[in-house]
């Protein structure tokens, strides 16, 4: 994974802040566990509001959510001051399961610029153990407003 | 839009007990409105909880939330009695920023399939007087299980 | 399907010149038979060059190309005078197996935008009978660079 | 990157002469470089066919064309015996202009299941230097038929 050079001093403070306020992330109660250049890791605790009512794992649909907000935030990282990107699409396969203690999604630039920049998500599910399993993989692009 | 003949006679039931039940579209509030054949349509009331903190617009990952729902839901109306797909993959676009009263969601099935389905959704967003604006496109795969 | 209007009067001329010397249409066969506002269609003769060694159908990402172009021509057909869009994203999905005499791609703009147009392709294969069937469906985003 | 086991002992022999023979990769000049467990390295020399006609870079279509051989080809090296995979469908974002003396596409398996393949493609332009670009990144689902 190559290194990327924040143009924002503020990046992380500016990335925590926002994602901590999030109406939708506070309603599934996804946490902003670590903010870096290009990087940043999102955890969702598992709880039965947000798995499906016929088997227990966590729905495709919440699982989107956060892989798009890995996406969007590991974007945001790399964002101008006073940048502000916004999604332009993704798309998501989900390869296994996800049930376990919580998700993990991290998302992470695969190619920043100036007016759109790419970025990836890996969500992985892990239990009580703390061991990892990988349960999802998404591609989006978000194009700078500024 | 071609018109299918549904597998199960009681596909429009199964699909609105299963969806009333399930607990993330419960937590976000979305209703299941329409079901036809190879077709579905969702409501979600638009509320403070499911916009971004920065603009008063729904967030990008709720409406793929309804737009995975939508997909899936379309496709199970064709299903085999006793039948279960599992979403594979989906694609979104977000076109246009999501306001309004409620973002209405409609599925359809683009290609049934004994093993793979592929559908689609489109998703509006709905003012007071009713008129619709596009705001998303989707596209994906769901497998059968059975 | 909603009526656009373009924004450059030569735009049908503009869209048969640039395709019709496009190096790799010219190497599969590949031909513009319509051009309208928003609106294109691509046509390509089906031979042995283009199909796969294992099984006569055309080789899927033969079937990217056509659609990737149909995709890109459809927002072309709305560019700006001197305007010009490169090809940001797009997703295709293979409903079944392309055989018979040609593949006939039509593109369509979804919305068009002063950055980004989101456009879809449906792809068909026609037998000697004129008989079509869906074969492919893609959806992608193009971002204009003036 | 996982370590994948091969379920064909002579997978690199299948995928080597399977590929050698595929017209349209013949049409359009790639070659099979390596063949791993759950990985391959296709080659393309650039040349003008390749080439859109208002810039003198690869198009995107055969950019897909490649990404497309890429991820099922590195499917096909852990298919069974006799195994037979279909792309389902696959998604590309262009990152780059595609120039150089040849475009590299590293296909790997992310997530290989009895039913359903998940793969990624990564594809660089190489200079005469041997320096490599990040040109595109794509991601699809094959699904076995046998």
């Amino acid at each position: 994974m190559p290194t990327w050079t924040p143009k924002n001093p503020d990046y992380e403070k500016l990335v925590r802040e926002a994602f901590a306020v999030e109406p939708p992330m506070v309603l599934i109660g996804a946490t902003m566990e670590k903010v870096e250049p290009g990087f940043v890791e999102i955890h969702l605790p598992v709880r039965k509001e947000l798995m499906t009512s016929y088997v227990p794992v966590v729905h495709g649909g919440v699982l989107a959510m956060i892989a798009d907000a890995a996406i969007a935030q590991a974007a945001y990282t790399l964002a101008e001051p006073g940048g502000l990107g916004v999604t332009l699409e993704y798309k998501i396969n989900l390869l296994s399961p996800a049930g376990g203690e919580r998700v993990v999604a991290r998302g992470s630039v695969i190619k920043p610029g100036r007016k759109t920049t790419v970025a990836q998500a890996e969500l992985y599910s892990v239990d009580s153990d703390g061991k990892e399993k990988l349960v999802a993989t998404a591609l989006g692009t978000l194009i700078s407003l500024t």
